[in-house]
């Protein structure tokens, strides 16, 4: 087809330095390129065995810590640092603020509210009656369907089946809890299983089967998501006192509220996935100084922020994220610079999951805060120049 | 506030080996974190000023290439190798794979359509009426306004203003084309300087301004950017040999047609950003790999994807992704790891903004083919548990 | 304030004919109108008391039936003329033919899937925290909120209560059955008086209540409304002969089926509530026959189209629309006109919402097939041309 | 197919009352109804000719009265009463609340902002790029194709076109005014004597064309008309005096306030095309009251509304109703009843339309209040029971 040579399979030893060395020198000869810095790394190349093939190295993201951060969840309770992994000027810094003004008015209030992860198998049948059938059938058989599902994991567990009825199909949506797993895998696997004894056992005739209808909805943003969580539902709330408010950002909570206003008709206008100000910033930062699945922040981006003046004409500010996609082992925490990040929060291993996804949440509600008051204040674009020097 | 203290400033050389070292001995004292490979790393702390502030270190996130993949663009022709950052098992296989059968089949044809960056000022007024008037005001300053944005940037070129009233107020999106940049702070501070001009020219009375009304939609997916690209419009399209897409990934193209019908009625009800398997998977490897803004994949990866079958029987299938927000120089795209990523794919400095993006959507096309062949053959459960085997 | 009077209230008869001529005098002194035609009718004005206050008279609107139509549902079996007022010239044809080419097919396949009318009061709360702990604390007390709903009707039942955590607030949907009413009215009643209880009867603190949180969603398309049906979800499905298809409408399956696949694209691009040629021509027509809450088309013209190509080559197609608010008894169901209306179908009164709501649908999917079948022969204008003259 | 005959076709004489007569006949034979009613009507069944096929004669929709109604407008000046259609019980004396509260608090300030109507041909090509390059060619042959457009109307003008790559097609909108027409037929016909030029003269090779592409979007919501008008768009706003809201309706700004900022939050939950209470009543109750398109409600209620509190506490509110489909000649505007309740408000004939966007704007804004602020004072259900008796 074309004349440049396929990737050499290095036997034995895909995840050695010398595979990921031989790599490298045959992509210097192919394409002119050196790549003297992504061959420096710490990380043992075989722990990269099931996390990236190929692989040549590391590309190496700068990480900046943020904080300290009072936070008052039901799993994270303390104070926190935060690392983010960024290239982007002025984000850490302004990310700093938030958490200082918040912590100063009292730390930032987070709860995990639900959490689901989901596969999305389809149905088709002679017609949407027999559909509906199944649909009912279905119900009938949950515990087998469950007993299957859970038969593949000692973790995830099958907690509901959605169902939707278009044309002479049906939708489904398994909605499993997975543990400190962020569990598509698990729930594939799972999907996978019941599927096949739904497929054998359903007394009627099921016409096509696809494990994958796409209202998963995997890899991207979707309105279902937002109405039903894929990941942890996290609402983080703060009450802003007015006067930190004003020394520490310039910025008076009346002023900022009345933007909200003005913002909220953007979003209606626009079709936003996110009303507030940039939450897909702290997640992705955060999601890649955590080896998270670094392109799970278009699900996690979505949600909806809220402003309020309380009596005494504080800044009540909450940010609820529906689909925060985390987890705390598995996937790419156990990298050891990864795992490092995790470990500043205490974020890592068993039972760290939901304190994660707090600190993620609060973390949001500190970025966003802080950029609001910037554009109230005037100082956006001042502070940008400044920090953001390296960007265009 | 709390018992934790501030991150320690440096002064005089907070970008130097020594202020990173002294704030990590900082961070593991106050959290017992050791951050030993964090502190691993090749990169000059200097070249991240601009970057990252607290910089204590980086994240090592693996690097594999796939490819090599035929590209017919405007502008990337030839054959690549594309570097992608990830911690996802199976991906860079899955993405080789089908950068593998589209390259037999005679390769991606790529197409920029459009491109532009925005900010979105907002004006009010003391009635919906008087925000007509000054939205026409505003075209027959267009000249006028376009100088003043114009005298703060060298490269950034004010293209259109578009402009809404809702209520009393008039949101707009100012248009520009940024060269090589993604432009979030050029456009940025250009708008700034317009709108001052705005405020202190436009005879009428403006009663509030804001710099931002929410609708730019920086940082979140919104409909606004799949019908008006945030970032550059680019269709990348092939079409698949039914002989090679069953020798290779034994699906043939007329199932494949089927379960994207009943995918796109997934679509439809999950209200999905995207209707193909998972343009954030490429989006986001790469964005990482090369030093782009990472959170702006939330934006980039919103897009239509088409199938047809052709009378040969073939498969037609394209991707439409109309806000793809890359750059070839700025941001994170001078870090040493993130330059050589570019340079593999000659994709650094001047000039290389539009290639890359068109191998951003070459890449989304191969992984979405190679997902939903996947699906077709049922191998997609069965590849992740071999691949995959650090993602639960 | 102005200088025109108010409309007298005519104590006493407010709805008799004398009252009904003093206030087109009225208005036609104020005016200059003459109100002849708008006071010609035959219907008692006594049973318009419940309808429509300062009652003046009745707008003529044209009814024609379209038909004879096959029907296959549950409740609707047999043939049926549907009576359908509409000033849209082309329209009744339109539908006309389009059931007889589907009853010449075989006729419509139609399947109440699901059916629920919703009120959706708000509860506001300290924090996140505790409005998630009253969440908990509704599913406990389901019984007795369900008790408290359902003494204030023999007819709604309570079938459950969905819940989303927003910031510190619940909102939720309280979802009923309501027989053969529409609905709205009975569960407002039966809503309010469980609320009242929920409020006397939580232990914790709620700060604050509304009845209304705007996500019921009353009198507006909502995605809400495509995922969790408000009226009746319903599924009509026809497989069209190729032969007949071609013989009366001059379409072939194929090409009607490759335009649907760019229309698909056209509803992602446009983000629209429904994706097929035009469900609310149908629903309107329908609904003001038949004496329907008019202003609910915009909910009930939300759905999904889906075609197919069989292996025969004929036409699969079908219409899901899941919340078509309808009803055979209340409201404007029972004046003379209406009434006579329904008796045309035999969906006067208990027990007859369902199969009205079949025929709704079924008829959608007539005016469907034939407007997308005119598309394709390139009749669409000249069959406008000819019918609807009084239409520019 | 089946065993009722077909209706009887009439020769000669279709639209006179002895041909509404024997079909009104037949269906009583054919289905058992009497159709005593719906044959009495005073229009003349000649003049329904181009509104309805198989006329059987009218349904007899209760009409009323709201106002008196003081509206500043460009077009509409002075006190109105307002005719509404409807079958729901309350919302008449809803919306003359909610006129009488806004006229003595100086009246409702109305502009129409823009105005189209589109037609939506779609161009299909061997690439994306060849269709970049005929989009292109369209933007430089636009004054050929205006012409030809232009050449079939004395009236509609096309203003510009709008166009969307997506895979190898060009979605188009081509926009046009109307005058006082709302514009779908003359319209469709001008837009297809373009495309018949175009397809002559197009240098290139067009490999597919249809008419419809879907995003025109007609009948049916889009987010594409709330960003991009189909038909008039209008803002409608009041300044609601505190006191004589609290006076006349029991609520006060604050609260009235609050609770719309709970409201946007349900709305952007919901994924609703109104944020509003109810614009779909005013709506379609004037709509059927004079003779527009009574599908066109689906389309015309979307929109943003907006509340403020002013300095002095009053109630800033308006709704911005992007696609107002409305005609004052033509359709059924000239039928006796509807012409009747046009004349009410001298809406009638050449140079009314904008006239009648702007009274039908104001209305949606006095409905909007009237609703909002009985869920406040907690009146809703109980006045539901007192005038809405008819509708369970």
């Amino acid at each position: 087809m074309s004349e440049r040579k396929p990737i050499p399979r290095i036997k034995g030893d895909n995840y050695s330095e010398a595979a990921a060395a031989q790599r490298r020198t045959f992509i210097e000869e192919q394409t002119g390129a050196t790549l003297k810095h992504t061959g420096h790394y710490s990380i043992d190349p075989a722990s990269v065995e099931g996390n990236a093939e190929n692989f040549i190295g590391v590309v190496q993201m700068p990480v900046g810590v943020a904080g300290p951060y009072l936070i008052n969840g039901e799993h994270a309770q303390g104070v926190f640092y935060v690392p983010m992994a960024t290239t982007e000027g002025t984000l850490i810094a302004s990310y700093s603020r938030g958490m200082r003004v918040i912590s100063e008015s009292g730390g930032a209030t987070v709860t995990v509210i639900e959490e689901f992860m989901q596969r999305a198998p389809l149905f088709e049948f002679a017609s949407a009656r027999e559909a509906r059938h199944f649909a009912n059938w279905l119900d009938e058989q949950l515990t087998a369907i469950r007993q299957q599902a859970e038969s593949t994991t000692s973790i995830g567990k099958l907690q509901h089946i959605q169902k939707w009825v278009i044309a002479n199909k049906l939708y489904t949506r398994f909605n499993y809890t997975t543990g400190d797993a962020a569990g598509q895998n698990m729930t594939g696997k799972a999907t996978h299983k019941a599927c096949q004894w739904i497929l054998a056992n359903y007394p009627g005739v099921i016409e096509n089967f696809s494990l994958s209808s796409g209202i998963e909805t995997d890899k991207k943003h979707s309105h279902m998501n937002l109405l039903h969580s894929r990941g942890k539902k996290v609402v983080a709330e703060a009450t802003i006192s007015k006067d930190v408010l004003k020394d520490l950002m310039r910025a008076d909570p009346e002023r900022m509220f009345r933007l909200r206003q003005r913002t909220m008709l953007g979003s209606l206008l626009a079709g936003s996935a996110y009303n507030g100000p940039h939450s897909a910033n702290g997640i992705a930062s955060m999601f890649i100084a955590t080896g998270q699945d670094e392109a799970n922040v278009v699900e996690s981006h979505t949600g909806i922020a809220f402003m309020d003046l309380t009596p005494a004409g504080d800044l009540y500010y909450s940010v609820t994220l529906p689909s925060i996609i985390c987890a705390s082992y598995g996937g790419g925490t156990g990298l050891a610079t990864q795992r490092e990040c995790l470990e500043i929060m205490d974020c890592y291993g068993q039972g760290k999951a939901r304190k994660l996804a707090e600190i993620v949440a609060a973390t949001v509600l500190a970025g966003d805060l802080s950029l609001a008051a910037a554009i109230v204040a005037d100082e956006w674009v001042s502070s940008h120049d400044q920090l953001g020097r390296n960007r265009p």
